[in-house]
């Protein structure tokens, strides 16, 4: 193992049972294993499954002893003794998933995100918010140096996901993407990822504030569910010929606003599902849903290659996401902000040298 | 216009105003215009959307003094001016797709069942429950002279229907594909298709009578869910490497197989949906919806080229249907049997010369 | 059928014989059948296709007395008593396939260019070279109102080609597509729509004013083959990772830069051959090929629903297309400047009222 | 290191230097990485590759002292640490993929056979010649236990690679696939996946006694080149509406069967190209090609899902290949069979144990 020097122990945000609040303490460095690499953090974004790793909010079990996090950006200073495509020095980002088998079926189809052996950062694995963590060599992702590691940590998981749900709604250029959520975190990201892809952004949201915004990432029409009396009737009108949206992209799965997209959906349109709210359900008349032949899908994170993509839209310029930095150890201060739902846009850690 | 002796009036089943019963009795016969022919039906089949039609149970308006009917046989005996692809003395099929306007955007994307001007026959236009039909003639289907005329009957509505759901599951050869209602009239042509396709077939449905008769039809699999303690394991475990099925038709959509279906089928699989109960729901947790990346798709009828390859895969000698036949003056007590769901397989109407 | 006033007798170019030059003259105005539409002609676009047809020169039987020209805009001003997606008084656009059978298993899959009975404007039916030309209600494009009908002329053929190419090339926005003989009158338009669906231009051509209009409309490189010691390296160098272009599109097929596309274009990758030249031919070492995975394509004129697309695609103001407008007396003056290779942009005749 | 008892040398079939003949002696037994196993082989198939290998005629580097062979089914004797997905004792075969990177955008896109760093059996890396063999743990292919070894052998690389082909075409279940070479051992592969995949086969061939083998296979069709006066003309007469073969698999890509495709093939049709012979060349009229706009293909070997995929048919009892078995050591023999176009199916090496 080719190595620079490393401390013996780090400062690391612990969750030590499911449902209790992350402490900020020293713990040991781990040592990377022959296919993986150990990677100086030096940012890393704020997600919200973080808060549902900690409560325990969903059907997968989580680690004891849990280092949260997973979407850090910082430098390889170690590397396992088959690690051949990233050098000691590279920059390198660990997102949620951690590693895959890489010979299943899904990981062989290029779906690694699917492997039943998947290993998630932050949740079956330790993840980024502490001084050094482990990814396997094969998932993390290669940074360009020209790209700040600070503002490049969002896109590593919010903006990886919804390029992908993108990309999963079949949606092909000149096409019209409804982007339910548009002027969230996840939904700012998603209209400009949209605009790079030549799709035309119908965004939906509430309030005046969030229709400048939208507007100004190059949404061609907003529609404010807090005023319109009739969302259906106001999204046809928008789109060509009257016929309705070609996708849309659930970015906050509720039930009002599925019933409603898979009647402003065009027919043979498809409605993308993003996000893991706990208990909540799709639902959908069968008539309609038939006689318009509406797809439904749920999209999860991307994978490595939608990773390389997404990456390289940012690199290109044509991504900006408005983030704030505050140091790792003020993590529990972000998670209260996050369950007041009083975060806009990202908080970014960074992370002591 | 082009055309044999045909009579200025013919026996026809009527429905004269929604909900009310079909009658026997002589009408006119219409005459084609420049782009419709004329057809000398000798058999049609009676599907279930006929009695959906009588009682108006959908949210579409029904036409009044109705003939009913959508899946019938016979011969051209006149043709408009413009019809060139066809000739008087052809076999020809009409279809639920009675016309559609061959010019609007789903028209012009093969989508042509979606489109907005289409005319449904049985439903908006005058159907086959009568001695001379109109179709519009891009739109009857050419049969060979090779096939039985009464067998042909049930292809044209059901088989078209089942064929094109496996198509639009996506599932490749050699995949799995589980059959909800497997041993019904439309299961029984869809596992007859999906394995002339290529693909492998899980049936699912109750009863021993219902297991012999798929295990005939090449199911390599058979749950009885009146005997199966847990549905969802067994399908998985009758799938290579326990991960479920490539893609599940659901031929009967009601909620509790729905959600069963989002369960075994294999992530990044296809629930495929079809038929149209009247004020059902699809209904899917949003969670496994999302992680398993799992897509919910409604299929209606398929499109014209659909309707060459189901024809073509009948006249291989590939697809058997069973049907019984009897006089068009009989529907009346055909709709009986079947609000009785007395009815196994398909019965076909002849039509008296 | 509805009419406004129309004359018997108009202003037309004919081509008398194969060979021939076109003689200005008066001809009788053509009645629109049942399913037909006469749409005024106010501007046409002179392709080099109209030379080809005026030659002979393809292996496709020219009609006698031909009316050339198959990319002209105007004014319905009478309709067949079939024709109901159009108005008189709306604006149309006739292409290159004046009409199909809308009924082989081509139009029925939505690749009606390849009908085996399609109509050609100017070659096999008479074209837009005229006062009053008839068109197939359901192929004639609909032109919004707002857009300019000298403007839009040259989309209907040249636009709606290339970007039929472009989608062919399956090339999926933020990948690179190379576009040789980018500074033509095909490759500025290639260039635009490229970029308006989110795709990164390689733009090859020679000399440096054609640098310039490359890069102003959008190129990221550009590469001068008249100063390049090796486009290979030089396109490869300049695409992410050095792997090459994802696709290419071949604007005017020769034998070596064929052979150099199948070198710099991508493992995986689609060359995308557009453009008629008379006894070319491709070819490709077997070896390269193969181990590389490539796909080479032809790809002929968009079909009708391509021809919505990028004519929304214009009307969204993402699409200039210079062009210098002469009276249609002048075609003879435009063939010669055509045939001395002296023409810039696109020549549009405007048609006198 | 898991392992049983292994000797520290066996018997290998060595090519010293390119251009040499093999020679059978004993060298030193290779231990496993950490993310490799050892397989003891128990019978390799010998493919036109090899000789190709031993003669270097490909512009591709082949190592020296080289063991060939890259279709061998075995025993898993050790394994890696790092290993998972595979235990001592499984079996399991080597292709000619030894291994890939699984990290460039290839292998992350599920193209391994286009890695840039791929590792080939029997040509950059010791192969299946020898009773221990070397690979890749997340490239060798699982082999279930009722699947004999040496029937299984030839499977590896041609039952492979043909039915990648398939795939590449894009011909769907109903589809005509024209077979050219259908007669040899790929052919008969290629038919009998064909079949399974739900394609009608169209074989073509030379000879009576292919005939019969081409119909025995399922062939609807056999066209015999040496007997039919108008290839051409008879491929399409064979095929639904005189239109032309849906896909052509061109199993020895040579001049003129190349250039006769791109005259059969239906419009919309792909021509796949599979073998390697050395200096050949693809070649076609761009008319032809751009106005029914045909695909031409590459295809290469296939990845590692497609393994999985065809190993599966073939465990279905719907794959059979003829095969003679012959020891190790005689392998010099087989070469020279080959070298005089003497092999009729697949010689198999039995290794010694």
């Amino acid at each position: 193992m080719t190595k620079m020097t490393i401390p013996e122990t780090q400062w690391a945000q612990i969750i030590e049972h499911k449902g209790e609040r992350p402490v900020y303490k020293q713990i040991p460095v781990a040592k990377p294993g022959a296919d993986e690499v150990l990677v100086k953090m030096r940012y890393t974004g704020v997600c919200h499954t973080d808060l549902h790793a900690m409560n325990g909010d969903w059907p997968l079990t989580v680690k004891d002893h849990l280092v949260g996090g997973h979407e850090g950006a910082g430098v390889v200073v170690a590397k396992g003794s088959l690690v051949q495509d990233i050098e000691i020095g590279d920059h390198a980002g660990i997102k949620w998933l951690n590693g895959s088998c890489l010979a299943c079926e899904f990981c062989e189809s290029s779906d690694e995100p699917l492997c039943p052996h998947a290993q998630l950062s932050g949740y079956t694995v330790d993840g980024t918010f502490q001084q050094y963590a482990i990814g396997k060599a094969a998932h993390v992702s290669k940074l360009p140096k020209d790209v700040p590691l600070d503002a490049i940590a969002p896109i590593l998981c919010a903006g990886i996901t919804v390029y992908k749900g993108l990309k999963e709604s079949g949606a092909r250029p000149g096409q019209t993407v409804a982007i339910v959520g548009a002027g969230g975190g996840l939904g700012s990201l998603a209209q400009q990822y949209a605009k790079a892809m030549g799709l035309r952004v119908l965004a939906i949201d509430g309030g005046e504030e969030k229709e400048k915004m939208c507007k100004e990432l190059g949404a061609e029409t907003y529609i404010d569910f807090t005023k319109s009396t009739d969302v259906i009737a106001d999204v046809k009108a928008a789109t060509p010929g009257g016929l309705g949206a070609h996708a849309v992209l659930l970015l906050a799965v509720s039930e009002k606003p599925f019933q409603q997209a898979v009647e402003y959906v065009r027919a043979r349109g498809t409605i993308v599902a993003i996000g893991l709210p706990a208990h909540a359900f799709l639902k959908a008349p069968v008539f309609e849903t038939v006689v318009k032949m509406v797809t439904i899908k749920g999209s999860y994170v991307g994978n490595r290659q939608d990773g390389v993509e997404a990456i390289e839209f940012y690199e290109r310029g044509l991504i900006k996401a408005p983030f704030k930095v505050v140091p790792l150890k003020e993590l529990p201060e972000v998670f209260k902000l996050m369950e007041e739902n009083k975060i806009v846009g990202r908080y970014v850690l960074e992370i002591p040298e």
